[in-house]
């Protein structure tokens, strides 16, 4: 093998940062793959618009089956995202023989079964690096690093734009919609944010992770995910007062052979790792049963950051093509994986430490009444903030419970809530111990 | 490939680790290779010991070399550390076209090179991830995982003994001593432990990421050393003053087409996600042109830790066996290194902050005299604290300098050490700004 040619489809943000790495770090990369990578074609259906970076126009299509069906690629990398073209895309690249990378979690999430056996069944490999956490090389981890554990346990700060705002609201006290608008106007944010708030983008990548760790596809709508829009300054500061932080987690466990898998607002102890993860990071907590925790952190998203794995992943079917071997790994890295199939565990079973606000009355009996109806639940109580006095108007009432089953809180909150000394529906935050 | 057969040489801590590992998790790491991985001999010198793991008596021996000249085993793990045997055995093995999983960082930062050069002649491969920070998968990381990138700077907490004393000392105000008593009663330090708090074992780490980042081996004597035993609790409280904590880092950087490798305690900033790496753990700080800024964290010593990375090298080359190829990557991950001889930045070249802390008669004009030579050679201060009066004795005045040259600190610094008012010599410490 003299020279190893790809074709890229899609010239948007992640195509221009992967070309500007291709072009850029040239040589180092052909030392890192021992043959010459060449950039043959790459296909965007927009060849107007200004980009950050020139390519020559005889390497632009706007066909992306061009260069699928050119018998002289090697390796298609698909970083238009969205679910439909690109599934087409990709699944023609496989079909033709040819490796395929990409940095589409929504596909993979969705679709991933359907993606990696077919790429199996082709003895192709597929490169999804750019797919979770940008930069941070966590597939490579899971995949080979520490290949040999079994993963307990992950929690990642999987998205970015929700951990500044919650970083803002944090260290500077500003509100959600500030944070917000603050985050759209910096470039963190679409606009409006609607998949990163609302916990989807990070659900799409633990699907991801999930698999890898468990070797077989995780079915993505099984995945409980609530975002951070309900999110309060003052439950913010109450979380502070209780020595915690709040973050958007997505937590993936294995648990009496059942997968926990959820997307929430969380607490978690301020002096924890994650705790520290700030700004527009990404980090993954992430535990084995030698390794013991191990934190991945660094930029989860960005043209450069994603470019990065983008290329890294091409580096690596580069590496294998060359080493004269076909795909030396299956996708999700098991040959016979050993669980067989993957069974969720209903949210009603969740045990977890949950800490709510209450909004009522200020009068007397209120916190005798909620805390009646916890007990009557098996809920019990570990710590309470009652302070705010308003005269004749609703005070909160903040609680930390013991361990408990989501099911009875979900319907101890259902009771408390048609309580008349309640003036607003209940918050409930899940809490993390770490 | 229906079996492929391992011997380990070294029943010690790491390899009763290791051994755990492959019977627990036996069918997890079937899977992950595709075939059947058989443990086939261990050898020690020590047959007789308790050990908190049994095998069967006829797995054991005495003789090394039984297992190295044994036809059907494909990979040899070395555990028993230091530089004779070690290096006899591992070549050994490599000159029997076995592949080479060690855990021993001291060889390969004084040996790598005819380790790694005897091993690409022969196409074997050698797996070293357990050699540098125990659990954390540094090594698959910047073979693989951050490719794309040139490195442009490493920074690691890469001793867990030291990071625990400066922890203890920091966090709750203990003396040196009582920290490094501590430390060996719980298991964490040799006693002494002078490799540890000397900068020797996290340089032997250093030379290791070092030439990984670079694609040749690194010279370990050109790291420069200092330990942390000179460290009181009043430079520990002075930082904190100033905004920083006090870190054992291991640095190396590329300036100028010149790399500069240092071992040294180092001030950070307070909020810099390295300064919140607390007690054993052990943490890679990196940053790349492309990536931005990574870190990995988790444990970095440890049978069980240790012994995770050893068996993830065990399965990723079984992985590699099982694919029908040879060898598909060289030792350093890269075939034509873009840099041809690493040279070495000399120390006197360093750039850095630095800070001080002079002993000195309380009397007036002694500032002056300081800042004076400072200036003469062209060091500016940034601030300084001068609080402390003791009546006729000596007191601290402490300083945070500009940015400097090492050579220029030194030359101050011994004319100052020449002056009378100065009671003791002066406590030097770099500030990395991050």
């Amino acid at each position: 093998m003299e020279v190893i040619n790809i074709g890229i489809i899609g010239f948007g943000t992640v195509g221009a940062g992967t070309i500007e790495i291709l072009l850029k770090n040239r040589e180092l990369i052909n030392s890192r793959i021992g043959c010459k990578l060449h950039l043959k074609k790459v296909a965007d259906i927009d060849l107007e618009r200004p980009r950050p970076i020139e390519i020559h126009s005889s390497l632009l299509t706007k066909d992306a089956w061009e260069l699928i069906n050119d018998p002289d690629i090697h390796i298609v990398a698909e970083l238009i995202g969205g679910t439909d073209h690109a599934k087409e895309y990709i699944l023609g690249a496989i079909s033709e023989g040819k490796h395929v990378v990409t940095a589409n979690k929504a596909l993979l999430a969705e679709y991933g079964k359907e993606i990696f056996e077919l790429a199996q069944l082709k003895g192709v490999s597929i490169g999804f690096e750019a797919s979770v956490a940008g930069g941070i090389p966590i597939i490579k981890a899971l995949k080979e690093g520490i290949c040999s554990n079994q993963i307990r346990s992950i929690r990642g700060i999987l998205n970015g734009t929700s951990n500044y705002i919650l970083s803002r609201m944090t260290d500077d006290g500003i509100s959600y919609e500030k944070a917000v608008n603050e985050a759209i106007r910096l470039g963190y944010a679409e606009d409006p944010p609607t998949l990163d708030v609302d916990g989807t983008d990070a659900a799409h990548k633990l699907a991801i992770l999930t698999s890898l760790a468990f070797g077989i596809p995780m079915p993505f709508k099984a995945i409980y995910r609530e975002g951070i829009s309900k999110i309060t300054e003052d439950d913010i500061r109450y979380a502070g007062e209780f020595g915690y932080r709040i973050k958007l987690l997505a937590i993936s466990k294995i648990i009496d052979n059942k997968i926990q898998a959820r997307v929430h607002p969380c607490m978690i102890p301020k002096d924890h790792i994650m705790a520290k993860v700030d700004g527009a990071f990404n980090a993954i907590y992430l535990e084995g049963d030698f390794l013991g925790p191990n934190l991945y952190w660094g930029m989860g998203a960005g043209a450069r950051p994603t470019g990065s794995a983008v290329v890294a992943d091409i580096i690596n079917i580069s590496r294998i093509i060359r080493s004269g071997t076909n795909s030396f790994l299956p996708p999700l890295a098991h040959f016979r994986p050993f669980i067989e199939d993957i069974r969720i565990q209903d949210m009603d079973e969740l045990q977890s430490v949950y800490y709510f606000r209450f909004s009522v009355i200020d009068k007397p009996g209120v916190l005798s009444k909620i805390s009646g109806i916890l007990g009557s639940h098996g809920i019990s109580i570990h710590s309470v903030i009652q302070k705010g006095r308003r005269f004749g108007g609703s005070v909160p009432v903040v609680m930390l419970t013991h361990e408990a089953k989501e099911r009875d809180i979900k319907e101890a909150l259902s009771e408390i809530d048609t309580l008349d000394v309640l003036t607003d529906p209940t918050v409930m935050i899940r809490v993390e111990e770490g």
